[in-house]
């Protein structure tokens, strides 16, 4: 049996349980699912500000998952953020995410894919990430949508019409094979255009859900987990501790060995 | 419930059973897996030529198992002879193989990960793959223990003694954060290493194995499956019918509608 | 003297009298020219499949002209199947490919250059082969004319038509220096073309030709044949005998020493 | 006049006096300088997680001392940490870290160069920033010293001998133009380590500071500031402050228009 | 007190003054500036030919500016001609040139930026700078306005009308962040055209004549000139005075210890 | 019949007969071959300002040969000086050099090659080379034996020797397959060598002098020359005439049209 917790990285916790109802059907029999938002925060992250808002939270929120037997996180947001320091804090559990996790995917299913994303001002921080995990020679485009994050459930037909031109626009003129939707806010509209365009969608928040299923699982047979050589070695909790973090930050016994 | 095919990708099946015995503790309960090798062929591969041997029965043995209904088929060399060639022929299995599967798992547990090979001869094709997968600046190197293919459960402590100091070097000299034991001959191997070592030592026999598994699901949950636009577009059967390719190359009901 | 053979790698010969008529104005005084098709096989090699089926003739064919004497083989198709394979098996005569030879000759021409493909289908994999050749950086893009292989010579003006507005998009929008006509079956076209566009329009099989003849000079004066040391080490002739090879794939006395 | 703030990011202002007089030497004459490092945090930032904990404390040190008349700050940390995020949230104030300011500078006094760094940990987050600034093909190596931030002071000879050793080595054998010195903390050993090896050693500190003071005088002639449009567009305010961020983060006044 | 040299690298002197009162004003208090042409050459530098022209008059006159106490040296041409050479040449002074510092100063400003250019004829030499200097990644795009360089200051209103539908384009439709006005000749455009646009605009004549001075700096204060190591190791005295190549080339006593 | 030009970029014209004797043999039956140095310069080119210094005079020896009749001319130097510049000014002849011809036969010939130079120096021009042609992923390594051009010919014993070694630990340690003798001095060493070594070793002016023939050939029957689009575009004789470059630059009547 495998624990995940999915983190939505911001503070509004009003879509938890829509997005509980929405990923568990995906999940093997023996996962258990939880979804939390974080105690404050903006209600989007569309700013990398945003994302240093929420990053201490979201951390803090990652490690005791694993103080509490978590075996896999999942930080909710396609620009990955805190993926690299979550891994570093951790010391058993696994932990991912939608651009890591559909890019893999992504990449295996076929040659190249197209992003479809909100608005223009997020591709500089996706495409690092795009060339971070490797994938660059795979990309065939970004496509913007031209719509924020919250834009995207006000017109379910609209925000369909434009995923799905950018999407057909994709295929045809960049030759994606594959198409990610590239932002955890457009949940639910990969069937159909899948259905419509003949190539997988990537819906970002099921990815990213299975691959944290598949490395807990990976983590529990046979203890390939994060390398805690160089660059995800943990802090030493002895200087955590000398330097008296949990009081500077109020995180009572999170580092409590 | 998943059907997996592992093609041991050579023509010598004394090694079916004791590979389907090393594998089948790492299924999940409800995934059946067929453990086959090929009607004919050289007892390795290590050689290109080899590869050219053998291509024809492993992408039939692959398409038939399709037919049969199976889910995934892994394809049982590090060299992922016939991968391309496999998708584009296949409608609904996915079809996985050592290399890219073990790529995939060791760029997410850490940024750099070395290749443990047999032979110098085998690194230029091997290194191709790291390129075309999208991991050339994850590679931190490839070592060889200058041992072929079946040298390597000759004198088990002597592969032993090679690997650890091979993959110790790595990590070491080269800061790899990940191993690769890059050949399925390498089996048995990992454990024992990762334990000694402290960063995750990837069998590639298992890593395949458990991505095919994982591909399976996401394409029975979310029919992802490899993208049929483009490069793995299949070839047309009235083409395959005309030109009598079956009888050509005693291919029997193979591609019978 | 150099005798030359050129493979249709495909097992229709009905175009073996007219690629040779085509081919041999261009060749030195001193070579000698022999085209052949394969004895079995698809009418085209559009797709990977198709290579599949034809790799192991295609290999033997040339495996036995060298037997024969002859100095060097080009590879008649654009995807360059098996080229490695067959520079891996043979000894002393060189062989080469239409894709590896007219990037060459116009990576020397140009700065950048387009290549005009029939289908988006065969761009995956001619792309990889631009990026290993290590070309990527001068292509200036791919060209899809939307046309099979056998559409090039139904409606000879319409051919001409579409690669002409394939090949000044090339130049006129990406700035393609150099143009490559990537199908062995655009043959004829580049005269008309180059004089049209006033950049250079590489025939592929012309230039494939030309530098085997090149290759084959070099390999006679200088000994710079393929290197036998890693990559293309050839199998041992001891492990093919007691793996009883030739009896297994009916190679008769092919792999005799 | 430029005003200009260093920013030591981390909760020890122990070394703020030190670090002013090591600096104030190389100001022009017309810039003010103020050194600063924040209220609370941990005592270096060596762990990914530390660079977390004070990454807003940092960007609100940032974004008040824009909003108090500040004309660049500096980012006081060779692993960059929140620059992109200092240049999204500030509207007029340009900022700068150390690896960007001294790679720049390094790519055009030498072909290539190596950074010195104290431990292997550092690498990997650091190779991202020297793939992200442009200069991977510039980079002969990475050298570690095996040395902690707090170590480099702790016994100046031996700091002095590893550094040298590295220094010399990289110069030599990996053919190093320039030599970066990696970390703020390895103050003070560029002057006698280029007059010993004949090439320039950048003092990062240094680097960085000169570097603000120039992108600084730019912004003020010319109006070349951080291009707002995409990647750095700012948060609204609106939004801010409908989500209530500065109550709910403790910010007072910060976002006040 | 900072000595800086422009040179125009063409035999037409008839702009130096023009170019003075508009470089002048953007200049340190303490920065003194002249400006020359070369004794003889073409009027432009449009062709590679024309470069090579001018080449050793340019060296000459940095060598002897060097001679005569200049502190930095600028190579008033896009192309950045002989800034390699220049540098091997010179002990003391420090050179750059319009692309190199552009792209610096752009690379920090954004992520990505279009170079704004007369003609395609361009494109190839400069994207080979771009791709030395490393920012291959970072360029969004070319773009050619069709003018060559003494078209720019025909008609004014069209140039500025080209070069505003061209960086709008780049900005638009290829994501730049930052625009470059890839021509030294392209003098005055940038501040309306920033205004206009809302993202920065680089005047490549300000920006190397800035890049200069601040290089200086760094050598007068740091000793942090070329590095005279390997690549720019410049070429014995004794050899130049043994060969005789002042009398050869009458240089005077351009090269007398 | 194909006339030829190889140029000894330097006025020293000692070794024109030797090198026409050492290279003539390896011509093909209908070429004819003439060597020039150039009427004044440097003895060698190991500094960029040598270079420059050859540059001029250089250019002029091609176009002059081009006015005269001849197919193609080599330049004789691993650094591949003016060869840019010298296809934009020719119109019908061919032009190639050392460093671009043997990669392009050592990367035909093996996967990767090691370049063997005389001094570090070198290297950096070199490597923007290597880039330049498209094999960076290609170079296995550079190996310098640390002696000046002529210092190679001083001892033939002990230049051999080093050759050896460092060809040797290029082959082993790099996994080089093919060996470039970077340098026009390294004559005469390669046949020895590669006998011993096993794989092929090029000599970068025999493999230059067969490329132009190669060139030469193609040129003559397929009219594949430089491509006189964009970058190669040569500059317009109107404008050579109305600026008296031929008077300035003591030219005569090599630009009369």
């Amino acid at each position: 049996m495998s624990k995940l917790l999915w983190i939505n990285p911001f503070g509004n916790d009003g879509s938890d349980q829509s997005i509980y109802a929405y990923l568990a059907p995906q999940l093997a029999s023996d996962t258990v699912l939880r979804v939390t938002a974080l105690p404050r925060g903006p209600e989007h992250v569309e700013y990398h500000y945003y994302e240093s808002l929420i990053l201490l939270d979201l951390l803090h929120t990652i490690k005791r998952a694993e103080n509490d037997g978590f075996d896999a996180a999942v930080i909710g947001c396609f620009y990955d953020p805190g993926l690299r320091e979550a891994r570093e804090i951790t010391e058993r559990m696994v932990v991912t995410a939608p651009a890591e996790a559909s890019m893999h995917i992504a990449g295996t299913l076929g040659h190249t894919f197209s992003i479809i994303v909100g608005r223009n001002k997020w591709i500089p921080q996706m495409h690092e990430n795009v060339v971070k995990y490797g994938f660059r020679d795979r990309l065939a485009s970004f496509k913007s949508v031209d719509l924020g994050v919250y834009d995207f459930m006000k017109d379910l037909n609209e925000t369909n019409r434009r995923l799905t031109a950018a999407a057909r626009e994709a295929v045809e003129q960049d030759r994606a094979e594959v198409i990610i939707l590239g932002c955890t806010a457009q949940l639910g509209f990969f069937r159909e255009l899948q259905e419509l365009l003949g190539v997988p969608v990537i819906d970002v928040a099921v990815a990213s859900l299975k691959y944290a299923e598949f490395l807990a699982d990976l983590q529990k047979r046979l203890h390939w987990g994060h390398s805690k050589k160089y660059g995800y070695e943990s802090p030493p909790i002895a200087e955590i501790e000398s330097w008296k973090l949990a009081e500077q930050y109020q995180l009572g016994d999170l580092w409590k060995r």
